[in-house]
C-alpha cells in the first residue's frame, strides 16, 4: 500500500472559481467526490449508473490545503483505499498540479457501507473486500 | 461562417447530476460558460487570469434541451460568435455527446463589451473585431 | 393574469459569487429552479420529495439579465405559469431585490409533462390543468 | 466559550440534492462557508463587499456527517471561533434542523490571516483579536 495507483483528472471550470480569484476550497471536495467514485468504477464495483446500488456513503470529509488552484489548471486526485473495516472504509487523495506535480490539497474521507434500497448501513460485501484487497495489496 | 471550428470538451462530474439523475438543467450554463471562455483564451482575447480583462459580460442567455447528459458522458460544446455588434456580440453552442455527436443542447448568449475597471458596458474593441471577424469569416 | 401570485425568496451565498465579484450568470437558472419547485409545492401538484412524481421537466430556459446581484443581497423571484399547452407549460420569473423591488433578471422556461416514472412525456394531468387555471385565473 | 452564540440560517436549494436524493456532502462546506463569513459580518470584521479585504483564507476542513439532509428542510449553522492563534483561529460549526435542532453535521476549519492584496499570510491582527475575544468571552 506504499502508493496510490489510481489516478483521476479534473478539468477546473470557471464556476470553480470564487471571488477570491482561486478554486472554492468547497470545490476541492467535489473533486475527490468524482475521484472516488471514478475509482469505483475503475474497480467495478459501481457501473455509473444505478445511483441506488452506490454501495457507500460519506461519514467523514477531511481537506488539508496546501497551495491555490487557479484557472487553467488541471489537476490530478491521486486515490486509494487505505484502510478496510467492518462496515466502513477509508478513502485517501492527494490532489495535485498536473504539470508538476505539486500537492495542492490532501484529503481523507471515511465511507461508510450503504444500501440506499434500504436506507441502511450494512457490513462492506465480501466481493468488495476482496476486490479492494487485491488492487491495493492489503493482506 | 457555415461552421462551428471550436470545440470545448467537458467531464461530467457527479456534482452536476440532480434528483433526477440526469445532469441538472442548470449545469448546461456552466458549461457554455467554460467553453466561451476557453474560446476567447484560444484566439487569445483574454489570458485566463486577469478576470478586470475578461472583456464581456453576460446579457442574455438561451438554451434549449434535446437529450438527457448523464454520469459518464464526456459533452463537446461547438462555439462560435455568430453576430458581432457595436457593444455586444452572439455566441452560438451546440452541447454534444462526445462519442455519437448527439446534440444534447443548443443555446445562444448575447454578450455585452464591458470593461470591469470602471464597471461600464463599452464598444467592441478593435482588435476584437478583427481577430474574431478573421477567425470566423466575417467580412 | 395580469400579475404574479407566488414570490420565494433566496439568500445569496458567498458560492454563488464568481470571480467577477457579482452573483455567476448560471447561479440565477439555480434561483429559478428553486422558485419553479416551490411555486409547484405551493400548489400542492408536488410534495417535495418524491422526485419521480415531480411531474415536469426543463425543455427550454430563457434568462435576460438586467442588473447584477451582490453578495448580502436578498432576492425575490416572482414566479408565475403564463401559457397552458397540451404537454407543456410556460412559467415566467421576475428576479428582484427584495428591498428596493428592482428587477435584476427576467426569464422563461418551458417545462414538458413528464413521467420520470417511464422516462417518457406526457400530456399535462387534468388536475394539473385545474388547479394552475385556478390560481393564475385562467378561463 | 460554553455556548454558541451565532447562528446562521441556510435554505436548501433543489440545486444541493444529489441523485442520492439528499443534499450533497459537499454542500455542506458551502454552508459552514456562508455561516462563517456572516459571522464574520456580524462582528464588523469584513464589509461583505470588499474581497481583498475577507482578512482569512481555509487551511483545513473537517466535516463529519450524522444525518442526511432533505429538500425542504432548513438549517442552521451555529459557529463559533474556539481558538485564536497567532496566524489562524479555529472555526467550529454544528449543522441543525431548524425545526427539531438534531444535529446533521459537526465540523471544524482552521483559517489562515490571511492580506489578499499582498498575497500573503499575516499574523491575525490585533482588532481581530480583541472583537473575537470579546464575543467568544476568550481571558
Amino acid at each position: 500500500m506504499a502508493e496510490f495507483k489510481f489516478r483521476h483528472s479534473i478539468q477546473v471550470r470557471y464556476s470553480d472559481i470564487d471571488a477570491q480569484k482561486h478554486v472554492n476550497n468547497t470545490r476541492y471536495s467535489t473533486y475527490i467526490e468524482s475521484a472516488r467514485l471514478a475509482y469505483l468504477q475503475h474497480l467495478k464495483l459501481w457501473d455509473g449508473k444505478s445511483f441506488l446500488n452506490l454501495g457507500i456513503t460519506v461519514a467523514d470529509v477531511h481537506i488539508s490545503y496546501r497551495k491555490p488552484i487557479y484557472l487553467g489548471q488541471t489537476v490530478i486526485v491521486a486515490t486509494r483505499i487505505s484502510r478496510l473495516g467492518n462496515k466502513s472504509l477509508q478513502f485517501e487523495y492527494k490532489v495535485q498540479d498536473a504539470e508538476n506535480a505539486e500537492i495542492c490539497a490532501t484529503a481523507e474521507t471515511i465511507n461508510v457501507a450503504y444500501d440506499f434500497h434500504t436506507e441502511q448501513s450494512i457490513a462492506i460485501p465480501e466481493e468488495w473486500r476482496i476486490v479492494i484487497s487485491a488492487y491495493e495489496g492489503f493482506d
